[in-house]
């Protein structure tokens, strides 16, 4: 068991919670909590740090983890920690017990561009991590087959996102570009038209058709997208606004244009 | 100018800035920021303390927050505080250096009843103060005529709740009911139909018809709805999700459900 703050892992693990740099450095990124653990690929497991107090009012959840434990992890993989020590590594005020360390996603465009008409989110500065994770949850379930991220917007691997996600960031493909731009012209040269909600869009949201190949771009949650980047759009549309509302928060608006699109690639089945 | 932090305004303020109890006991909430400031209506406002540095980099804005100081505030209303007292009095990390006390508002039923087919949001639990905002927010975009939310859930003055309303909580009426389970009778027997986001809900959101009055009820962000609480809908429906998701935020479910009933509204116009 490790009891010391001081310990060499447990001190690496506090890095990568607070810094983006650590993360990339190490190639890896922390999921903590019993449902993060849960859905956790296996094969992308490095180590697993369990609380000495570790359990859970849910007993077959308990069961579970110790199961997923016991049968798919390493005995160097896993390691008990001290309650003092699981306080100090964790990111959240009351935490489970458990923490992961994960291999760090890496996916090309062409792992976005898998299917025939894909519907993906294209996001530009976003800052806040938790909006960020939520983006990814909320497209998991609206079937969105990737999200493309500026290289200035919020790490995907910080704790928040990766709690927001509930799950998600196993399963939805991400990568950040370098240059947004030329990345848009690359997805407009396949054929995906590219839609921005728009102070200047004069054509209501669900009045697109977003049945072929299609992207939205999401701006930053305050300055919203930049001029140069909405310009490359290949339809502005509005989502209509009533009362003195001038914009909608950017997950909102994201969650509304991609459910939009699930439900009219849901009628035309 | 205000250099202690001692004064006993001061105090006051801060005392509201972190306890609902004070809130109440005072009638009283804080809004904070240039937005806030300039989109509260004059006569709710009692008190507006300015940082000595104040400023904006938008010059026109700082205008338009130096003309209502000037034309539509007393003398006695208004009070410029030092800096480092107006960090304290501050709940955001990046004050924009004017910060108001706000009359509470105080609204019954039949405000939130005025119109033939309301659209209302019925709020269990909602904890947190964030997504409360937010939904405050969204709602007024889609259109509601109100907000009602059961007595434990997170407090419409809580600052954070304020500023994620981006000015919402001016305009936009709710009301706590100490028991939900009145209020959807209440509710029914005006005709109003009681939707609820369900696992057990067959339908699609997007094919129950909410032209008619319609309240969407919303459960705690992790648990849900109460199921005796569920019990009382007269309808669930379901969110389709794909992937591995189980559930989306509340917030998110929330914008779905109320912009589904803002698309309706605006076709069969």
């Amino acid at each position: 068991m490790i009891t010391s703050p001081g310990n060499a892992r447990m001190k690496a693990v506090m890095q990568m919670k607070q810094k983006a740099k650590v993360r990339r450095e190490t190639d890896a990124f922390l999921a903590e909590g019993i449902k993060m653990f849960l859905e956790a690929p296996t094969e992308r497991i490095r180590e697993v740090y369990i609380s000495e107090s570790f359990s859970c009012p849910d007993k077959k959840l308990e069961a579970a983890v110790r199961e997923k434990l016991d049968r798919e992890l390493g005995r160097e993989q896993k390691e008990v920690v001290s309650r003092e020590v699981f306080d100090k590594i964790s990111a959240t005020c009351s935490p489970q017990g458990i923490l992961c360390v994960m291999k760090a996603y890496h996916y090309t465009l062409s792992d976005l561009l898998q299917k025939e008409a894909p519907l993906l989110l294209l996001l530009e500065n976003i800052q806040d991590p938790g909006n960020l994770g939520t983006m990814l949850r909320t497209g998991e379930g609206a079937g969105i087959d990737g999200v493309i991220l500026s290289a200035d917007s919020a790490d995907m691997g910080n704790p928040k996102t990766v709690r927001s996600t509930m799950g998600s960031v196993y399963r939805v493909p991400f990568l950040y570009t370098e240059s947004l731009p030329d990345t848009i012209k690359t997805l407009q040269d396949r054929g995906i038209r590219i839609f921005a909600a728009h102070l200047q869009g004069e054509t209501d949201y669900d009045a697109c058709d977003y049945k072929g190949g299609s992207a939205f771009l999401i701006g930053n949650e305050s300055k919203g997208l930049k001029p140069e980047t909405a310009a490359l759009a290949d339809q502005y549309m509005k989502i209509p606004m009533k009362g003195a509302v001038e914009s909608l928060n950017a997950g909102i608006a994201a969650a509304l244009l991609m459910y939009e699109a699930a439900r009219q690639r849901r009628k035309s089945k």
